[in-house]
């Protein structure tokens, strides 16, 4: 952690100093800023029409009204039932409650050793609660994924057993923006579930009385919002977990979908808010910010959007990859939401040119900002078959709606430099 | 329920006149306005200084040193060290954290049949997870309270046992406002914990292997800090959980305060936030907001605050009961904060009160927020030995900083008519 220190501590001396001249941003997978027509909505909610929407009076209704409007923004954008959706405090409290919540439900329905199927490269909201499941009993499958970062869809099939509850697999990779095959696993659990039932009316299974549980698909959404469709039924998932802060919304609030008749139990009890499903005074101007930055997400605008965005990223690839020799784009362009670039520079530490660039007021992130000041590589990249060592060579660009030309053109130009200078401060790079 | 339908309904006709006129708010308790001051603090958080806090690069430390100065401003207010507070969504998340946290933590080190000790006044946020762990085996003591709504000391050093892990007393009842003796049952608790270690030490406890485990004290702050002092080592407490909305601040966002060495288990994992006892991506602006806001709360300025709503209590006090029959006070002036003033007007419904008072522009509440809609009594009241049939007749007027004598004249001035009217209407009354 020594490494680490000097770091923060360079860093906050150059802090104020590159402040004053910082405007590249390209860490839009980390956070986004509040949108300005986003944060326009959100601003009665504060001290105007600030009462607490359990209240039934009028200042407690004016609040309600703004969550009610959230609400169906996200549930529009969802197409589904306003009713179907849960306000939490972020992606991870919905990838918490979605895991947990399904599994507990299930067990308390009598089901015995329960499993789930998730990959190896989710995020650690996913990971974690997963992980802490297993040591409590429930039995877990952590599925491999293809060099490209894309989960494999037989050996998916083949890890489906008969006491197999809940599948869980994001549905784009927040570090190299790998596109997870989301609708075709939605379709796959759905035939699946399907057979069950039709055995299940045929008399087959062995246990004739009872009808068997579906497998309930949920999907970790953060990161791909911004670019691909939202729509649960096209998806045909169950649950998805969905962030403000990802989409140009506010922090510290984010939401979970749940399809009708999906078992869930509650994790943090209380005053029985979000039909008890969710206790804990609404986040009202939160909500509101989270409903005004998914309703900008509208198909023409995210085309729109897709396009320039994937313009930029192109220009920043075919860029780097000319000027600068040894660096493997781990990023599958085919297969990748249009604002992800993530590089392997070979020789050079990617919290060096993290560093090198933010002293040039340009924001990158070496990979999930969650697993910043973390010296073990990524666990994504090691799932795709990266070596460990070319892993810690790696930095992430994502970009974002307001990024332009002149801002890749300086990365191209200044990168080359960086990356030569900091090489020749490697003894073992080429030999 | 068809009633509660009734009344949503009426009151969502009359919203939006109503909201033109609505300048009176008694509603304190169920949330606050965010203070000017605090939203201007606020304010750079969302589109400028929007950095993921996680992130190493400059937009993150940037945001990183707004939740640095927030954390300092709530250890400054509650007298310990910045590394003692987790930042959560709100107060039930920190009631939730507390309780589960310990519970868990201790489990892990071997507890066998853990016993809570808690209150029948609690909020939901604390009777829920009590109910929900005794389910899971939890041995849990609901202690009563005294008529004055105030927890007996000695029903609490009876309840006490070998196994006694964790004491949950609220500081300040949300209903009634009655002022929880914390310094007290903290001093208490230490003393047995002394006596615990003291007898070990002389090796005269049964199993001499093992250090006894002490007793962990908890208490839900939630409704105090806007009157009473926060500081931890006067009241002996090991947690405190808090929220920003009922000071001031935000909504969305909270503390919980661990003394160090207090053993904690996380509920929400993921990428390890908080030293890993609280995970998901920081709600910078919200944290910003908590500190501006808890920051705006030193001697001087609560004392004059309490001073001035002491008094406009009082005349609201003294003129509803000259000016109205058959009222009940269920505050103990003595013994409450100064903002709350809780009456029963007999022979009528609280909620009609409510909506009619609403009609003017003046909210009130009959409980908390979180169990309006309702129609069971309040627990609070029942607890307090109030008859069922009074308890609905109940309304909570909660007074803020911003309340004004002309407001407490106005309400003086209408609210005789209005129960009038009401109890006019009720065959029953003065029967």
């Amino acid at each position: 952690m020594e490494f680490n220190k000097i770091i923060r501590i360079r860093v906050a001396r150059y802090a104020l100093r590159v402040t004053r001249y910082m405007s590249i941003y390209f860490d839009h997978s980390a956070t986004t800023p509040v949108d300005k027509k986003v944060l326009k909505e959100m601003m009665p909610y504060f001290n105007e029409k600030f009462g607490n929407p359990s209240s039934i009076h009028s200042f407690g209704q004016a609040a309600m009204a703004g969550v009610d409007k959230g609400r169906e923004q996200v549930a529009e954008f969802l197409n589904c039932e306003p009713e179907e959706i849960i306000f939490t405090s972020g992606a991870t409290e919905s990838d918490n409650l979605a895991l947990r919540g399904v599994i507990s439900a299930v067990k308390r329905q009598g089901a015995k050793k329960p499993h789930v199927i998730t990959t190896l490269i989710e995020h650690d909201a996913v990971l974690q609660p997963c992980l802490e499941m297993e040591k409590e009993g429930v039995e877990i499958t952590f599925l491999p994924v293809k060099p490209n970062g894309v989960v494999d869809l037989e050996k998916l099939k083949k890890a489906i057993k008969d006491n197999t509850v809940l599948v869980s697999v994001m549905y784009v990779n927040s570090e190299v923006g790998s596109i997870q095959p989301i609708r075709e696993i939605g379709k796959i659990i759905e035939k699946v579930n399907r057979n069950k039932l039709n055995e299940w009316k045929k008399g087959r299974t062995k246990d004739r009385g009872e009808k068997p549980r579906p497998i309930y698909f949920h999907t970790d959404a953060t990161q791909a919002l911004n670019f691909l469709p939202g729509n649960t039924k096209y998806l045909h998932v169950d649950l998805l977990s969905l962030s403000g802060h990802k989409i140009y919304g506010p922090k510290g609030v984010g939401a979970l979908f749940v399809k009708k008749d999906v078992p869930l139990k509650a994790i943090q009890l209380g005053g029985h808010h979000e039909k008890n499903l969710r206790s804990g005074t609404l986040n009202v101007p939160g909500i509101v910010g989270l409903g005004a930055a998914i309703s900008l997400l509208d198909e023409e605008t995210v085309k729109n959007n897709n396009a320039k965005i994937a313009k930029l990223r192109n220009m920043l690839v075919d860029g780097i990859k000319k000027n600068i020799p040894d660096v493997i784009l781990n990023t599958d362009r085919e297969n990748s939401t249009p604002g992800h670039a993530h590089f392997s520079f070979l020789g050079v530490e990617g919290e060096s040119i993290l560093i090198a660039l933010d002293l040039e007021g340009i924001a990158v992130s070496t990979g999930s900002a969650c697993a910043s000041g973390s010296l073990k590589a990524s666990h994504v990249l090691l799932a795709m078959g990266i070596k460990k060592e070319i892993a810690h060579n790696s930095i992430r660009f994502s970009l974002g709606k307001n990024n332009t030309e002149a801002e890749i053109k300086r990365v191209i130009k200044i990168l080359p430099s960086i990356i030569r200078k900091l090489r020749g401060m490697n003894p073992d790079y080429k030999k």
